[in-house]
């Protein structure tokens, strides 16, 4: 049994950690958390202390934690097949069996489904799917992707670039030329608090408008984004955003890319995002959801309009260039099946709806009155609460005074994990899918007492 | 239990698979394969057709199918802790071992892994790495990668533009304004056949002075190249190569990149290909060998030299805006740990030495004095057969003729998986490191019986 020094002086010598401050982790001066078991939506880490984690991981484990029908099924799969290619039309019994499960979940239209592994390179997949497209058709101008500032798409050359969040650009010489920004869809932070939501939309819808000209509509490709802006905020779409939208992007002839990595799977009380607010994108991208993270696994659903170009295309040009060695793994594909059997059987989609709803009334009763509270916002099982320095006038902290990442600590500290937001004081909650009342209030009772210890 | 039809039918309504001719595999023109089961070298179909897999799913599957020690690694862990994510110095037991186990394998000056999913993904890190040292760094400027062409380094926007493949750029608008490629270290097409070796070594050496010449010093970051060429042709470098190469390189303070996603652990018949050949790489891409490819997992292993700067940068800039959720899996951390310990165990970075050494010579017995093979070629585990029209004057086949697809085909009709290469008439082997003498025997023959029915 490895001691927990050693596992502490292994990790600082040896493990390049994601999203973290490197030269702090290296001083020691950060907590090191050894995650050992969870279940439900409890994990519990090497010294034995039990966390309630109301973000599920990275708001992926949507069934919640230790749900052994999935275990088994992984281990099932790595005994009779780990892995076998899905190059050249090749398959596996699991791989073509959560292709068809994922359909028959898709909205109107789509077609078939590629498999990745995870978010970010899906939506690569994606831009290349985009770009092939209008070669095909003849249209080899027609490529800039749009996105808007506070969309999360990833942390890759080009999905970082369309993610719009300043740390996510910065000293990585992004967004690509190839990537433009539009408004974010974040009624709070409108122009004008005069605004209605509907008019807020209409702005918005306006400013692609602008943006479409000065550009010139034979250069965009496509715009993507999230039916909920998710990491940028947790802000739910303003009345009558994707309506807007989606009639400018008809009449420029541009594809509409449904990022639904964190909304896929149930997480706004539907099965998918797009049905949830009325989008009929060309691309969906699904990932977190679709295995609840048991293993890693993502996708890109093309829509019939593409995939008849697509084949087309390879009638040209021969074989698709475009491929990862780890396509449909069946581990993934058999987590995947598991997993969406069990959403089905659990009823968490309506579960997501109903304590979710329980969730954001609560947080906005315990809460939502605080001086320092400009909005208790959500959907389904995602919610926020953003504070500020001053309601009336919605003037913001310096983040200097890093008031998320403090609210964060103190829930930290009474056993709750929520996720100071990168951009803004913002703390977002999107705990699994399970979620009890209980637990519910649980989370909404840490909250009012950290926002009390930090904020008074 | 599904039947064949029925899986059939879902496959071609929803199966978007990587690097297919989708219209032929929509139109049901190529042979659909369901593979339901496998062990050791073999692979098993839905219809009970067993294949001797002599390149390992895509030369990934190191230590052979159907490892009972992996897939009892995967299902403890799934039962455990099937997910945690990573960021902000989270950790889990399996992927703290494991980041310690690669370091211990890693050659000399190594510092750190960071994990990501795939190879592509990897290589899309080690980009966003060097660009973030140089800004760092204080030199903007300096940000171009040169590849080379024949190289492989994944299918992205970013990594397959690092690919020097036509079908990886064709109809992408690849490469990216970025990216600039030099020669392909590929002496049997080289381009005066009385240079030695070491002369058309020294050649590569001047064609990337002259680039670097021509594209300023001060604009190229990094050289990214695999240490024996994979996709591009199974080509081992040629004598005094990667010497030549890095004195070059050294000379104009430009990073070295090993893409070592088909050579680490054990491939060539040493741990790692950059100890095979005498390379001192900043970065190292890991990920195939790295579980066997029993669950998704890549790597990226950054220097010392490049850590401490990453380490500054961050106390500069704050946390490090790059992350995947499923960077560190627990499920792939259980499954590398598992692996690497059997590659030891079973003495494999040996067998692949000894018996990949008898592959190549039996391949070089039995076709290398055919009229229409021009070279056999190979190192450790990894061998090539190239086809030629004609050997004096060393003129290729028409593409259009397909030689190797139908060399393969007729290998594949022998139960031999062997694969076509994406660029020229080679057929290339890359088998499971446990491949033994005997099986080696059945390779070699179903190739002499092969070439003879196609070429005569």
């Amino acid at each position: 049994m490895l001691t927990n020094d050693t596992l502490a002086a292994w990790d600082r010598e040896s493990f390049f950690h994601p999203s973290t401050h490197l030269a702090q982790h290296a001083r020691g001066e950060t907590a090191s958390r050894i995650i050992s078991t969870a279940s439900g939506v409890y994990i519990e880490d090497r010294d034995g202390k039990k966390m309630l984690d109301a973000f599920a991981g990275l708001y992926c484990v949507n069934v919640g934690y230790g749900r052994p029908e999935i275990a088994e099924a992984i281990a099932a799969q790595a005994k009779e097949l780990a892995y076998y290619h899905a190059y050249v039309g090749h398959g596996t019994e699991a791989s073509i069996t959560l292709a068809h499960m994922i359909m028959e979940r898709a909205p109107a239209g789509m077609s078939k489904v590629y498999f990745g592994l995870g978010g970010s390179d899906a939506n690569e997949t994606n831009i290349k799917l985009v770009w092939y497209y209008n070669n095909i058709l003849g249209r080899p101008e027609k490529k800039k992707i749009i996105s808007r500032w506070r969309g999360y798409h990833g942390s890759g050359l080009m999905t970082g670039s369309l993610t719009g969040l300043e740390l996510f650009h910065k000293k990585f010489d992004l967004p690509l030329a190839q990537v433009v920004h539009t408004e974010a869809p974040y009624p709070f932070r409108r122009p004008d608090s005069a605004m209605s939501e509907r008019e807020f939309s209409a702005w918005c819808a306006e400013q692609l408008e602008a943006l479409i000209a000065r550009e010139g509509a034979d250069t965009i490709a496509a715009f993507i984004g999230e039916p909920m802006l998710g990491t940028g905020g947790l802000v739910p779409p303003p009345e009558g955003y994707w309506d807007a939208i989606q009639e400018v992007l008809a009449k420029h002839d541009i594809l509409l890319i449904a990022d639904e990595v964190v909304t896929g799977f149930g997480r706004l009380g539907t099965m998918m995002g797009s049905d949830h607010y009325g989008l009929k994108p060309d691309l969906i991208t699904i990932a977190k959801g679709l295995t609840s993270a048991y293993a890693p696994l993502s996708g890109s659903i093309v829509s019939e309009k593409m995939w008849k170009v697509l084949e087309d295309g390879t009638d040209e040009n021969g074989p698709i260039g475009h491929g990862w060695t780890y396509s449909a793994h069946p581990i993934g594909a058999a987590a995947g099946i598991a997993n969406l059997k069990l959403i089905d059987s659990l009823g968490l989609v309506a579960n997501a709806g109903e304590v979710g709803g329980y969730l954001n009334a609560g947080l906005a009763d315990a809460v939502g009155g605080h001086a320092h509270v400009g909005e208790v916002r959500g959907e389904g099982m995602m919610a926020a609460v953003e504070f500020v320095k001053d309601r009336e006038s919605r003037t913001f902290f310096d983040a200097s005074e890093k008031t998320g990442p403090r609210i964060a600590a103190a829930l930290a500290e009474r056993g709750v994990i929520a996720r100071a937001m990168p951009q803004g004081d913002i703390i977002g909650y999107a705990p699994p899918l399970c979620l009890t009342k209980a637990e519910a209030d649980t989370v909404i009772g840490a909250t009012a007492d950290a926002v009390k210890a930090v904020l008074g």
